[in-house]
């Protein structure tokens, strides 16, 4: 059976909703949750939610420590070695745990994992995927804050994990892979993208189709879409702050009047309806990928149904066995990603020469 | 009477639609307007639609040449020396005309700016400027697509033309400029965010804010938001993208059930009032800040109502004089400006080894 290790500590609203969601998975789905934090504190709130901590298929892992949502990821990751981040990690690393899922502090997420589970082989950098809803099905961004700063072969490493998720979760035989840039021609990006660009379309590891505009991001024009942290998660943000913007000024305008007010009510199927189709908590988390083991990372403000949907994350993840997938076709491709690192070295100076001299 | 030139040939549906805006602002502001473009068909279109070509206070300037929407920009620029573009911008630098619109390729809509206009003294790039609205009001994040790879000092030119922008066209008196990153903490960003942080932050030019993360745009935290082209960009048409992929889904899930259906009958009101106030037709166009003279770039696009508001923001930069702000921004600053770019110089090398040094 599956066993998801799950953060009790962590999150905006732990340990409450973190149990909350996990009795709720419990339920639903076929697998063994190991709840790892403070024994007593785990043991009471199950108490209060289920009346006894003694549940089927749920387990406890006692650490000592807890990082906080405020900490500095750097800092907890060295000091906090017993923190419930590490030991869920080290359960996963340890063979104990199929996967970990927490809605912690997203810094020390990542710096945890890269100590304690360190990144699969022909892995230089982790990623964090966001999977964007659009309106044919769903499409996988990656990295959405990760690493800032990225170079060209990141993108190429990114585009491997990004593939073997859409293959493996969203079952898609040959998923179309995407560049963010600021317009579709294949000349158009900023240097880095430019650079980005003829290194994935001279790599023969997946289905490359080019650039994709942020504005094409909801129509499923790809499956996979990379970029560098810093701009996938201004698209992320962008995304969820126009549609929350859109919600505000639905909620005030449909108060407006008396008639627009019976409207609203007639019509709240319809509104409920969309708001689960973009409900973030339904996605459940972000997978980190890249790591040597399943780590997914909720939202800092996950309630009981997104670590719920968490949990299925993690869970589809290890059933698909997704990081074995993602080691395999990274190693497979490792002739061509070392053609590729000699290809770029090879062609880079000219590659930049040209750039810099296309007027923009 | 101020006189706005106006590219008769520019964008998707022109002369059409653009003749047809030009009528609408003709009766809405007392200005003169100039159509730049071939002369019979924009005869015949006013014959159309006006039933007559001389209408009081609309001019004519022929033009013999146009600039597609397709034409690569920097070759446009240097060739099509005669399009309506050119002789648009041409009446400009001459103070035939106070101002110019056109809904046409924004490429070249640079280039050619750049060609007849140049820079304002101490402005190294122009920088579009984007009207985001917000629950407040609106905020001017800029640059939204001119300059894709931007230096730290570019980032402080951006603010100063902000500042001037929102001084005298939002009409605040001490606008709160800040910097597009992922996170609020001073720390947070990528090498080149945390670069202009440094350089913003010790710049006594404007009321710097700090960062500014992309999920608080629309929520009235900044007056100017600077960020480079690129990043730009992605954030507007991210979030196009989403207030979009909302509609969609809304007007899918409203046709769902017949209840849903009445529901949306009554609510039209407040449905029809959320599209005004999230529509870019009405904020008519971005503003092309920094070349020496005032140019507004519409949307490719533009139907008649978003070529009315593109003259009326035109008229409204060239009433409130904003190029002459900047001017004397600039030249105010020119001081400060200078002592920046040798402070820049002396810290560069600390500061790029500080961000390499903290753990992200």
């Amino acid at each position: 059976m599956i066993r998801v290790a799950v953060d009790a500590m962590g999150g905006d609203f732990a340990p409450q909703e973190v149990i909350k969601g996990v009795l709720l998975a419990n339920k639903e789905y076929p697998i063994d949750i190991i709840l790892v934090g403070d024994e007593r504190i785990i043991k009471q709130e199950l108490e209060k939610q289920a009346k006894t901590s003694s549940i089927e298929r749920i387990f406890i892992v006692h650490a000592e420590e807890e990082i906080k949502m405020d900490d500095i990821p750097s800092i907890a990751a060295r000091r906090k070695r017993n923190s419930s981040m590490h030991v869920g990690m080290k359960l996963v690393r340890n063979g104990e745990a199929n996967a970990f899922f927490s809605a912690g502090n997203t810094g020390a997420m990542m710096a945890v994992s890269k100590l304690i589970l360190r990144t699969i082989e022909g892995v230089d950098r982790p990623a964090i995927g966001a999977v964007f809803p659009n309106i044919k099905s769903s499409t996988i961004i990656l990295d959405v804050g990760a690493n800032v700063d990225c170079k060209p072969i990141h993108f190429l490493q990114f585009a491997i994990m990004g593939k073997a998720y859409a293959r493996y979760i969203l079952k898609l035989e040959n998923p179309r892979i995407g560049l963010l840039s600021i317009g579709e021609e294949d000349v158009k990006g900023n240097e880095l993208t430019k650079s980005v660009f003829t290194l994935l379309k001279n790599s023969n590891n997946f289905n490359f189709i080019g650039n994709v505009e942020a504005k094409e991001i909801f129509k499923g024009v790809a499956d996979v879409i990379v970029c560098d942290g810093f701009t996938g998660n201004i698209a992320l943000k962008s995304s969820e702050a126009a549609a929350g913007y859109i919600g505000t000024l639905l909620k005030e305008e449909l108060k407006r009047t008396f008639i627009s007010k019976i409207g609203a009510l007639l019509a709240k199927g319809a509104f409920d309806r969309v708001k689960k189709r973009t409900d973030y908590t339904e996605y459940g988390g972000a997978p980190l990928l890249g790591v040597d083991g399943i780590v997914i990372i909720g939202h800092g403000s996950s309630n009981a149904n997104a670590v719920k949907n968490g949990i299925r994350v993690s869970y589809e993840l290890a059933l698909n066995k997704v990081n074995t997938h993602i080691a395999e076709d990274i190693l497979n491709s490792l002739e061509n990603h070392k053609q590729n690192i000699s290809l770029w070295e090879s062609i880079k100076d000219k590659v930049k020469n040209m750039a810099s001299q296309i007027q923009k």
